[in-house]
C-alpha cells in the first residue's frame, strides 16, 4: 500500500470514503426522521436523500433501526454531560445516582428518535447494551463508602438494567415522564439498600443543571 | 351454514380442522426442538414433520419463535401450580412472593425451550407479556396488609417486570441459577419496601414443594 493512501490516523483512502458515505447516510436518516417521524421514513427515502444505492446502505446497516445507533450514542454522550452538571458539587453517591437516573429517563422520553429506538422491537439485550448503566462510577463510590448495601453486584446490575428498560417501556405506554423518572431513581435506591423513606426523599430533590 | 358443520362449542368443521393443523405443527415443533435444540430446527423441518405445506405454517405463525408461544404458555401454567405448592400454608405475602419468584426463575432456567424463547431476540414488551407478573395476588395482599410500601403501583410493576427479564437474560449469559433466583427475590422484596436485611433472610428460606 502506498504512503499517499494513508492518513495520519492510519485510514486508507478507501476507508475514509467508506466512513464518509456512512456519515452521509446517518445524517440523511436523522434529518428525515426528525422531520417526518421515524415510522414514515423508508430505507429508500434515506438512500435517495443520501444519494447512495440501496446496496450501499446494506453494506453499513442491516435495518432502519441500525441507522439510529450512532445517533443514540451521540445523544447518550450529550446526556452524560448533562448528568455531570446536575450532580456537580454533590458528594452523596445516592443523591448523585438519583439525579443521574432522573436526567437520563427524561432525556430518553423527550427525544422522539431515542424513544422510538427503545420501543422499536429491539431485543432486550440490545436495549440494555445501548443504554448501559449510566451511573456506574457513583455506584462504585457508593459501594466503597458503604452508602449502598449490595450482596451480589453483577446480579444487582442485571436487575437494574432490566428495570431501567421496563421503565422506558412504560413511558412509551403513556406513563408520566417526571413521575417515571423519579420512581426509577427511588426504586433503584431501594435496590441498592437505601431505606424506603430516605430513597423517596432523595428521589424528590430538585434538579438543578449547573 | 348447515347445522352439521358446527360442534356444540360453536366451531365449524373448517375451524376444527384449522385448530387441529395448528396443534400438529406445535407438537412437531416441540418434539424436534427438544430433540435437536431450538437452533438446529428449521421451519422446513417442522412442516415436514407435521406433514403440512410451508404456506400452512405461515397461516398460523410468523416465525419459529411464534411456535414456542403456546408451549411457553403451557409451561407457565404448570409452573404456577408448582408455585402454589411451594407457598402452601405460608401466610406472609413477602415469603410467598419470594418463593414464587425463585420457583419461576429456576423453571425458566431449567427449560431449554423457555430459555431460548427468552433470549431469542423477542422484544422486551413481548417477553414481559409472556412472563407476566407471577405473584400478582400476593402483591395485592402485601399492599393491603402494609407488608409492602409501594407509592406508585403501576410504576413499580413496570420496574419489576423489566428487572425480571434482566435477571433471565443474565441466566442466558451464564449467571448461576440458584443465586439468580434468590437475588431476584431479594431485590424484588427491597423494591417493595422490605428492609434490606429482612429481604436477604426471607429470600434464603428453604423451598419445599408440598
Amino acid at each position: 500500500m502506498s504512503k499517499e493512501n494513508t492518513t495520519e490516523q492510519g485510514m486508507t483512502r478507501f476507508e475514509r470514503r467508506k466512513a464518509s458515505t456512512r456519515a452521509r447516510i446517518v445524517e440523511a436518516a436523522e434529518r428525515l426522521m426528525r422531520d417526518r417521524g421515524v415510522e414514515a421514513v423508508t430505507i429508500q427515502d434515506i438512500t435517495d436523500a443520501a444519494d447512495v444505492g440501496h446496496g450501499t446502505f446494506y453494506l453499513h446497516f442491516k435495518t432502519k433501526g441500525d441507522v439510529l445507533r450512532p445517533l443514540i450514542e451521540h445523544l447518550s454522550n450529550q446526556v452524560h454531560a448533562r448528568v455531570d452538571r446536575a450532580a456537580h458539587g454533590e458528594t452523596d453517591p445516592a443523591l448523585r445516582m438519583s439525579l443521574g437516573i432522573r436526567v437520563v429517563v427524561r432525556a430518553i422520553a423527550e427525544d422522539p428518535l431515542w424513544s422510538w429506538y427503545a420501543r422499536s422491537g429491539a431485543s432486550f439485550s440490545e436495549l440494555v447494551a445501548q443504554m448501559g448503566t449510566p451511573p456506574a462510577e457513583d455506584m462504585r463510590k457508593g459501594l466503597k463508602s458503604s452508602r449502598f448495601d449490595i450482596a451480589n453486584l453483577p446480579a444487582t446490575v442485571s436487575f437494574i438494567d432490566g428495570a431501567f428498560v421496563g421503565m422506558i417501556t412504560s413511558l412509551n405506554e403513556g406513563a408520566d415522564v417526571d413521575e417515571t423518572a423519579d420512581m426509577t431513581a427511588e426504586l433503584v435506591l431501594r435496590v441498592f439498600g437505601v431505606p424506603a423513606k430516605e430513597a423517596a426523599q432523595i428521589a424528590r430533590q430538585p434538579i438543578e443543571i449547573h
